[in-house]
């Protein structure tokens, strides 16, 4: 048996069975491979930002990694703002590059780079594979490092001769302990340190971020505010919250510090479950990074490496809280939008008609603001944030969303700008027919750096700057961008218009793009 | 001054007058400094890639640096791709990555990420900016780094804080030394060793590449070789080739190792002007990555940090041989195609009605294969090349040599698989009103990786491996995606079309785009 053929066979034997790849010369023989080997998935992106973003919303929604197949430097280049925002969502990716034969490299022929040091940036683990009989060991290696705990990108560089050549069997990966795999158990100090701050009187939010929204664990740090009078917070970009109707309502942290400094004023006492310190998400002349007031004492009880769950269980136990006792959110449909199509009728109208059980992928950026609290009593959903704020993500994500979950609608709240990083992805949608409504917010700019140009205390801006952030000459045509993708697409431009093709798509399997044209916010 | 304002002035200063960008956040007081200095010329990109690449196509066409601005370690990671051709072009380019500001760094915000260790993947020069006040000598040593000799990528990390405080000045940069600029004089030793094989009488082939394939350097080489008989050859992917009738008729090394063999078969000496020691593009099982016959001897008299006009004028004199009495490419232009429209009727078209004085930015891949034939009596013309072999180079290379060039046609040969990666580029053709015609060869597929599934030895490849090399499912509509991105397109399936659709492109000032519908060639 060949390398590839070993590879991928470990790969499947261990429910890595979904593969997103853009393959390249030097990746022939694992492609060929798929004949072999018809349990593996594979979704062909025309981009490899898309193959990498898939693989970061599969995994959001899996739960567990999905292949890669990227070719050399270029191509991980290519892929690498997407694996920057799973990195920071945790989510788990068996990144594979392909690279040269071993032999091949001293020759330095065009293609040849420096694999490994991109690869480091977003990656927990990387390993160049240097022998065909020990890549079944690789991959169970890459496997494991990408589960976790923490998950992570795990970047297994494959030499082209060592996936040609015979000698390979598929690695026989070492059982994962399931206790190991959820992450290490409550540290007794430190959920004490947060039990008594939670008794204390003084003012306490807790903040909700990472594996602990979603589940057991977001419903009892639910119950846990509601019965301490502690402030329930979320992360400002979770990898995945549940929210609607039945569900705990979770305020998130702002985008903008100066809001964030709002929800935190006065707040003594932060405790963390799985989430991260807040700080700010760029520095801003003259305003502090670390969003934490100075009096404000922080408990950080669950982290990347923790079971979330059973800390949150543990801090239950400790309060002797009663569960099932937080607030749940009511069921509320808000009611079609009527007149002036803009970002609130865009989700009022998302309120109205988003379908039970929807994935929702979020980069609307601007214009989708209102989106959050226009389906907050909508029937239950997930929704899916820009982790790492490498924008291009909504459209990849919404696609390995897509593949991870066939039987749930799938929304890509996308934006103008943002969309045009990864709009291939509607290619893929397409061509695998997967049931995802791109609602296109076309603002015609940048309109959130219009904001940040101000906000950083730059000049007054003048035209010539102005221009950069300008979409509009000429301006993008997304229905037509669509069909040439081959996706069904329709534009709106008033409320009306928009209810309706939104309810069309939503009634309709498989993918189609409705675009909305909106004034921007700002 | 603030930063941004002085490190502007440094560029505009020093020729380096054009910045192809996608900003974000941090870099807007570089953004808000356009308004203050006029001369600075700002394309905006939709997509990193784009900007990385048009400053590639700049520079090949310009013969100096463009500067990009690049958002943080993702937007970096967007240009790696065509950062990587521009470093193979050896393309000075000034590649600025804005990053977080410096007291913001440890607080790991969400668009953190290990900026250095990628830019060094492409770059000759990268360096930090630490203080404001240092900033414009930091300009310089970046401008200077990316002229070299040899030229390349220089990048300047601009930390947000370093670019918006004040305190600083416009950097003077030495003035730089024409001579050492052009670089390093012939080398006696080299030069009488390369006479010497010249004079052999045993078979030799003069193989020419980098900054040898144009002007003297290219006519003089051609004269050597003429004189000597040795036979003339250009390396596989030229940054630049100048080309067409009255000038010199070069054969390129062939892209496939199988043909490139056959055209180095006998030769006893080689001599490298200004070009690298042949090797596969790829390796493939069993077959030899140095593709220079066992018996040959190589001499490198030019290399990347040489003068290469001198050197040639150096061998030219050292061999007595008369200048301009070398091959010279007759005026020919092929007739119109009739009938079917395929990949010969592509380059037939393209001969008979390119312009005098085009650049044509080639992936044409499988289908332009054609191209140069039928094309090498046209008028006068260049011709640049997927140098790195990282696919989606051709449409933004054609953007920044539209830029360089705003009284040239510029034709981008492109094929429906690569223009994918960075399609965002029609949208700043149209944007700046750039002369470039693009030809898309749109075959349905990833043909050159058919071709490469087989010459791997993979087994015969079966549906699933052939369903990833397959882009018609469902079909690609460039008429529609060229016009979502507001530039003029049609469509052609037969060569009278195809035909009658490209005069009208060249006749008509500004973009557009003629999609040719042709058979995979292989």
């Amino acid at each position: 048996m060949n390398g590839a053929n070993a590879l991928m066979r470990t790969l499947v034997d261990h429910r890595v069975d979904v593969c997103f790849m853009n393959p390249g010369t030097s990746e022939m023989h694992f492609v060929a491979a798929l004949d072999q080997v018809q349990s593996m998935h594979s979704v062909l992106a025309l981009f490899e930002g898309v193959a990498t973003g898939a693989a970061d919303g599969y995994a959001r929604m899996a739960g567990r990694p999905a292949a890669t197949l990227l070719h050399l430097g270029p191509g991980l280049g290519n892929g690498l703002a997407n694996l920057h925002n799973a990195r920071r969502a945790r989510s788990p990716v068996v990144n594979i590059v392909g690279d040269h034969a071993t032999g091949h490299r001293r020759y330095d022929a065009q293609l040849q780079s420096d694999i490994e040091t991109v690869a480091r940036n977003v990656s927990s683990f990387v390993r160049s594979a240097s022998s065909t009989v020990d890549l079944g060991g690789d991959a169970c290696a890459a496997i494991s490092a990408s589960v976790g705990p923490p998950g992570g990108v795990a970047t297994l560089i494959l030499p082209a001769d060592i996936s040609w050549s015979e000698g390979a069997s598929p690695g026989r990966c070492s059982q994962p302990d399931q206790r190991a795999t959820r992450g290490a158990p409550p540290d007794p100090e430190r959920v004490l340190a947060a039990a008594r701050a939670l008794r204390s009187g003084e003012p306490t939010a807790v903040l909700v971020g990472g594996r602990a929204l979603v589940g057991t664990a977001l419903e009892q740090a639910s119950d846990l505010a509601a019965a301490t009078g502690a402030r329930l917070l979320a992360e400002t970009f979770p990898a995945r919250l549940e929210r609607g109707a039945g569900r705990p309502p979770v305020e998130r942290l702002a985008y903008l510090a100066e809001f964030t400094a709002m929800q935190l004023e006065g707040v003594r006492h932060l405790v963390l479950l799985d989430a991260r310190s807040p700080v700010s998400f760029f520095a801003y002349p003259g305003k502090p990074s670390d969003l934490v007031p100075s009096d404000c004492e922080v408990h950080q009880v669950a982290g990347p490496s923790d079971d979330a769950e059973e800390v949150v269980a543990a801090l239950v136990a400790e309060l002797g809280v009663a569960v099932g006792k937080g607030s749940r959110q009511q069921a509320i449909r808000t009611d079609l939008p009527t007149g002036v199509l803009d970002a609130q009728a865009v989700s009022q109208a998302l309120g109205a008609l988003l379908p039970e059980g929807a994935v929702v992928s979020d980069e609307g950026n601007t214009s989708g603001l209102f989106a959050p609290s226009g389906t907050a009593g909508s029937p239950p959903h997930d929704w899916l944030c820009l982790t790492g704020g490498a924008i291009g993500q909504g459209l990849p994500v919404a696609v390995g969303a897509a593949v991870a979950c066939p039987d749930r609608p799938v929304v890509a709240l996308e934006s103008d700008g943002s969309s045009l990083y990864t709009l291939q992805a509607w290619w893929t949608m397409a061509r695998e027919e997967l049931d995802v409504t791109t609602i296109l917010l076309n603002n015609g700019s940048y309109a959130v750096l219009k904001m940040e140009l101000d906000r950083v205390g730059a000049d007054p801006p003048g035209p010539r700057a102005k221009a950069m952030l300008d979409l509009g000459g000429p301006p993008l045509d997304f229905v037509q961008l669509a069909r040439g993708m081959g996706i069904h697409a329709a534009r709106a431009d008033s409320a009306e218009t928009f209810s309706r093709e939104l309810a069309r798509a939503f009634a309709t399997p498989g993918p189609s793009v409705v675009e909305a044209i909106v004034p921007p916010l700002l």
